[in-house]
């Protein structure tokens, strides 16, 4: 599967196209800077052993049918407006956890208006299919080919086919388990879990994920 | 430990008075209707072999140093305020998630403008230390004696000692895994993850609980 990853050169844009190319996926890395997800492609590449290649944004988005978005969600809108042509009638999975850095506090998930960074970008690109996925997986714990991940990720659409693609793509990643987490209203339950993550992780200095019991 | 569940005759206090009560705590369930929760504790006591009573919310708060708020959402800030000076000095349980149902779409979280019902809890019942924990939590699953528990508890709370107690409860609780969800801030991801599984429930017929993996 050809697939690209928008903002890419993020964490977890970089562990993503790590796992996504080790299962055996055409990964291209989009960036607002075409040298900078060069750089970073060819990093990945020599370092982790696969193949990836670095392109601009919207050369990404036009590159691939699977599109992975991976930007702070600050940079979602802008970069939706300006690659939506690119990305009609392609798949496009959300990553999104809209979230800040509160002093003292510490990840806080952000209010959305649609609801969930998910729900905005469909409204955005009305012509693509959005499934939301994969925010709850550690970056760095996809970026370490050698670490065995044993998680959960949580599948969201409002589009039965796109839903069932994505879930054979976690289920492509060795030891990840997709979830079926229904429409795309639930989406921002599965954003909210990342920010309580993120401060789980400072409290027991760990990379944490969820699964799912009783299935 | 003397415990009382407030609004503990609908599932979730059932459901947990088994539980502690197999783990050796003395439980009472509270009711706004004093005969149903002793009817609710002599059926209890008698389907599971446990000893368990009955009394109305207020008496039900007096009796105990820990309690548990298992009431709907939209009935909390009633209760809270009406018993509020039988609370003053313990710890309080919330266990509350707020959500409705929508034909179409399930389980949605409510909006809580304190940001979470525990939150809300902390600022009526001011002179109590509140903890936020088991919104997760099957109550079907807890209510049945036999079924092996396999999951995990979020504690979250601005009182480390108040916190401590409570992580220590989970852990009575066979097969229950405490984790230190942060700060009362960390609730109303807790608190969100419920009408999720609800969904996830009615999507794979289960009773879903959550795991945080790498711990």
């Amino acid at each position: 599967m050809r697939i690209s990853i928008l903002g890419g050169t993020g964490p977890e844009g970089r562990g993503l196209a790590v796992r996504l190319a080790m299962a055996g996926n055409a990964v291209c890395l989009g960036s607002r800077d075409e040298t900078r997800a060069i750089d970073v492609a060819i990093e990945l590449s020599s370092s982790v052993g696969i193949h990836v290649i670095g392109l601009d944004n919207a050369a990404a988005a036009k590159d691939a049918d699977v599109i992975f978005l991976t930007v702070p969600y600050q940079a979602q809108s802008e970069l939706l407006h300006s690659v939506k042509d690119d990305l009609a009638g392609k798949i496009i999975i959300n990553v999104i956890a809209p979230m800040e850095f509160v002093k003292n506090v510490g990840a806080k998930a952000l209010d959305v208006k649609a609801g969930s960074a998910a729900e905005e970008c469909r409204d955005i690109v009305t012509d693509s299919k959005v499934v939301s996925a994969f925010q709850n997986v550690s970056a760095e714990d996809l970026e370490n080919p050698d670490l065995e991940l044993d998680e959960d990720v949580i599948v969201c659409s409002d589009d039965p086919e796109a839903k069932t693609l994505v879930m054979d793509l976690v289920k492509s990643i060795e030891h990840l388990r997709p979830i079926d987490g229904g429409g795309l209203s639930n989406s921002k339950y599965v954003e909210q879990i990342t920010p309580l993550l993120v401060n789980i992780n400072r409290i027991y200095k760990i990379h944490a994920g969820i699964k799912i019991t009783g299935i």
